[in-house]
C-alpha cells in the first residue's frame, strides 16, 4: 500500500522539530508502528545534496543570493529530497514526517520574498514533479512568540534574521494557503504547550489514519 | 548604450576558454576596447555563490544527482549570474564573454539526459527572466577529438566522465539549436588549430560589432 507523506509546516519557533520527534514517538508506542516504517527527514536537508544547498540558503551572509535564485535552490532540494527519499518511502508503504515542503516555498518566496505565485507554483511542479503533502500540519503561532522561541534557542540563521515584516508576510502567506487547501491543510494551535500541541496533532493522525486505512490495525492501543 | 552579452558554447574540449581569453586580447588590443569593458565569465560558477554550486555539480561522485535537480542548480547558478553579473555589466555597456549559456542546458540537460525540452525553456526562462544572448559562438568539434584534448588537459569532472553516447547526444543538441536560431548563433570549425579557430572568430565579431555599433569606433586599427 502506498504510504503517507505528512508535512509540519509553519514559521521560525512553531515547534516544527519537536512535534515531529514526539509524533513519531507516539505512532511508534501507540500506532504499532515499524521504526523503519516511519520516515522524519527536512527540506531543505533532507539528502547529502541537499545538506550541501542548505548550508548555503542559511549561511547566506558570506554571498548575497538574489531571490530567484534562492526558490531555484529550494526546488534543486527539493527535486533531489523527493526523488531519493520521498517517492521511495511511499512506494514502500512508509509514513514519511517531513519537516518543509511546498508551502514554505509559496509562504517565504512568495509572500515573504514578493516572487510572483505563478513562478513559485511552476517551478514546485518541476521539483515535486507533482507530488504534494497528503496532510500538512500547520503549527500556527504569533510570529513574535515564533522569533522569540527560535532565538532563545540559539544562533539566528539566515532565514530567522530576516525582518519582522518579512516574518508577518509569511505568516499572512499560511494562512491563505491553509483557507485555500483546506482539504490537506489542518490548522493547529502552536501557541499552547508541547503536550497539548502534541494532542491537537495526535487527534488529527488518529482521524486521518482511520480514514487512509480503514480496515487495518493503525489505531491508538 | 546597453553591452552585449557574447557566449562560448560547445563540447568538453571544444577550446571555448582558449577562445575566450584570445577574443578579449583581441577586443582589447585590436578593438580599442578598455580592459574594464570586456567581462570573462562562465556558467556555472560566475558568482561566490554559483562557484559553489559549481563544486556541487562537477564533483557529483560524492553524492549522486538527480536530473530534475541537476537542472535547477544550473538554473539557480544562472539566476544569481544574470542578477549579479550579466544585467548589471549590459547596462554599464559592457562586452560579456561568457563559457556557456542556455544552450549547454538545453543540450546537456534536455538532449544529453533526456529531460523534456519545455521543462527546460520553462526553468531556463525564469532562470534568465528573458535574457538571451547577443551571439552564441558554437565551437564545433567532433565529440572523440573534444574528449581526448580535455583527456590531456588533466583530470575529469563529472561531466566529462559520462560516456561518449551522452556527449554524442549533447552535441546533437548542440547541432539542432544552431539550425532553430541561426539569427543567434553562429557556427565555428573547432577542429582546426588555436590561431585558425580565432581568426573564425575575430571575423565573425568584427562583422557583429559593425552592426550593433555602426557608427562608431569600435573597428580593427
Amino acid at each position: 500500500m502506498q504510504g503517507k507523506l505528512i508535512v509540519f509546516e509553519g514559521v521560525e519557533g512553531s515547534g516544527k522539530t519537536t512535534q515531529i520527534q514526539r509524533s513519531r514517538h507516539w505512532l511508534l508506542e501507540r500506532m504499532n508502528q515499524k521504526p523503519s516504517n516511519v520516515v522524519v527527514t527536512r527540506e531543505p536537508g533532507g539528502t547529502t545534496l541537499g545538506s550541501r544547498l542548505r548550508q548555503l540558503l542559511l549561511q547566506g551572509h558570506q554571498h548575497p543570493i538574489q531571490d530567484r535564485a534562492e526558490l531555484l535552490i529550494f526546488a534543486a532540494d527539493r527535486a533531489q529530497h523527493v526523488e531519493e527519499v520521498i517517492n521511495p518511502t511511499l512506494l514502500a508503504g512508509g509514513i514519511i514526517l517531513c519537516d518543509r515542503f511546498t508551502d514554505s516555498t509559496i509562504a517565504y518566496q512568495g509572500y515573504g520574498r514578493g516572487l510572483s505565485l505563478e513562478l513559485i507554483e511552476n517551478i514546485c511542479q518541476v521539483a515535486t514533479d507533482g507530488r504534494t503533502s497528503d496532510l500538512t500540519l500547520w503549527l500556527d503561532v504569533d510570529v513574535e512568540v515564533g522569533l522569540a522561541r527560535a532565538k532563545a534557542r540559539g544562533t539566528a540563521d539566515r532565514m530567522e534574521q530576516a525582518d519582522l515584516a518579512f516574518h508577518r508576510r509569511v505568516q499572512q502567506g499560511f494562512t491563505a494557503l491553509a483557507a485555500a487547501h483546506s482539504h490537506r491543510i489542518v490548522r493547529v494551535d502552536a501557541s499552547r504547550s508541547e503536550a497539548e500541541v502534541q494532542e491537537q496533532i495526535q487527534m488529527i493522525l488518529t482521524q486521518k489514519f482511520a480514514q487512509w486505512y480503514p480496515d487495518n490495525s493503525f489505531s491508538p492501543d
